[in-house]
């Protein structure tokens, strides 16, 4: 088992535990929010793959993962009260992990043979979309279109990593760098309530 | 032909017109409602095959298939105020459904090779996943977020079609078995109104 | 560079500004907009390729399509209000489009060797899922379910195009004919505010 490895399971059980907890309004039964812990913590990256066509899908290669989400939807059940308070560490969890996921997908894309471009809407994709489908099946108006600078703060970090590879400098400071550079964005971003202009 | 190749025309004629149907409140025209009932015949099938990497779809190889959804949609139109009141017979044949496509999914996705955890959410995702696509399309919460035990009703199915398989129960008794299970868990909750516990 | 290539990249263009201009009632910031121009282009054939399994998709293949959508959503930041203003003119451009990569998708659907009611299928859909997946992402009724004869002309369009090259018209002329009918068909039903008849 490699850092790597460790981080990306703990990044799914993560993502599990924001999934299962963003229903908490909804009055959802058990299954309802398994569900949307489920989505969220596979999503964004199977829709990467499929975009890709890279098969077979991670999680579906590896059931460890599964594992992952199931321990982080039971952790919602048992210390529900708890998690909802924790709102300010929440987002540093979640930052922490739409950064790391956003890296991962921009790496695996480019290993895939994509141009840079479609790199890093894959790793911003990898990063966000599992939120999205979320949200869309519960019929609310998409995390992207509703929080400060969330996807932005993806595409900045992957045009971050990429420049940095490009001048040499090494993947694991530059992907310390690039995450850093995704949470400082997003929590600025919420500190000081900063959203990009609109159209108008 | 086949007695399950029979069955799964069957249960996509009648996916078809629970789909149809399903938009009834909507005052949709025509197209909306022969869209809807296509795509709740042909979504839970084609998700589960997109996320497998199996291809062809199957109602992309076998044209019969999209004959037995145009054959769903046309009795809607033309017997439509009979259906729309047959709710109680449309609720046993919806479960008898959704209870024989989980099984379907559940063993095409064990003849990919997957392990049984991926199974039994490929059976699940067969089963239901083509009434969420449906819902979201439609902006309504989708299916398994509001009805009782229902996505649910389908985990229990497939996990007890795993179990007996375990034992050596021969195929045709197992999935009888199983989507009487399926079918009588859906019922009961409709009945007596259970539901599962919600995270509060 | 072909004449097809030329009008590929112009039907991709406009349709990102349909697709940016289309949230205009939202407040998105740039972000939102340019994600929804991005979708609105890229979704219809993403959805088809995906479906008959045809890799790699389109977009990632090709990174000129990419910027032509970068300049969509850049000529609508620019010039937001002229186009908002401009409704009559952009109808036009909008069934253009449908109508273009209706003919397209259906092309290639039936070069990748499947049976004509398929084709048909994936003609519309590369016409008019990339404007769904667009409404559904921003919890709006799909276009399909609220516009007059919309997927309905593109139908019509794919089936005529068909049975003309059945009876063997040729390419040239036989794609000018059925996207003449796709535009006829909506400006007609647009301006006489048809629709079908609904179930009841």
């Amino acid at each position: 088992m490699t850092l790597q490895y460790i981080l990306e399971l703990a990044g799914t059980y993560f993502f599990a535990v924001s999934g299962a907890v963003a229903v908490q309004d909804k009055d959802q039964d058990w299954f309802g929010a398994a569900f949307t812990g489920f989505i969220t913590a596979i999503g964004g990256g199977s829709l990467r793959d499929i975009l890709l066509g890279s098969y077979p899908l991670v999680w579906i290669d590896d059931v460890l993962l599964i594992y992952a989400i199931i321990a982080g939807v039971a952790t919602t059940f048992l210390f529900f009260r708890v998690i909802a308070k924790l709102r300010r560490t929440f987002l540093l969890f979640d930052s922490l992990g739409i950064a790391f996921f956003t890296i991962l997908g921009l790496e695996k894309a480019l290993s895939l043979g994509v141009t840079a471009e479609i790199a890093v809407i894959m790793g911003m994709f990898t990063g966000v979309m599992g939120g999205v489908i979320r949200d869309t099946l519960t019929n609310e108006m998409p995390v992207i279109f509703r929080k400060e600078v969330y996807a932005t703060a993806c595409l900045s970090g992957a045009g971050m990593y990429l420049t940095l590879k490009y001048f040499g400098v090494e993947r694991s400071p530059n992907m310390l760098i690039c995450i850093a550079l995704v949470v400082a964005i997003r929590l600025l971003a919420v500190r000081f309530k900063l959203s990009l202009p609109t159209l108008k």
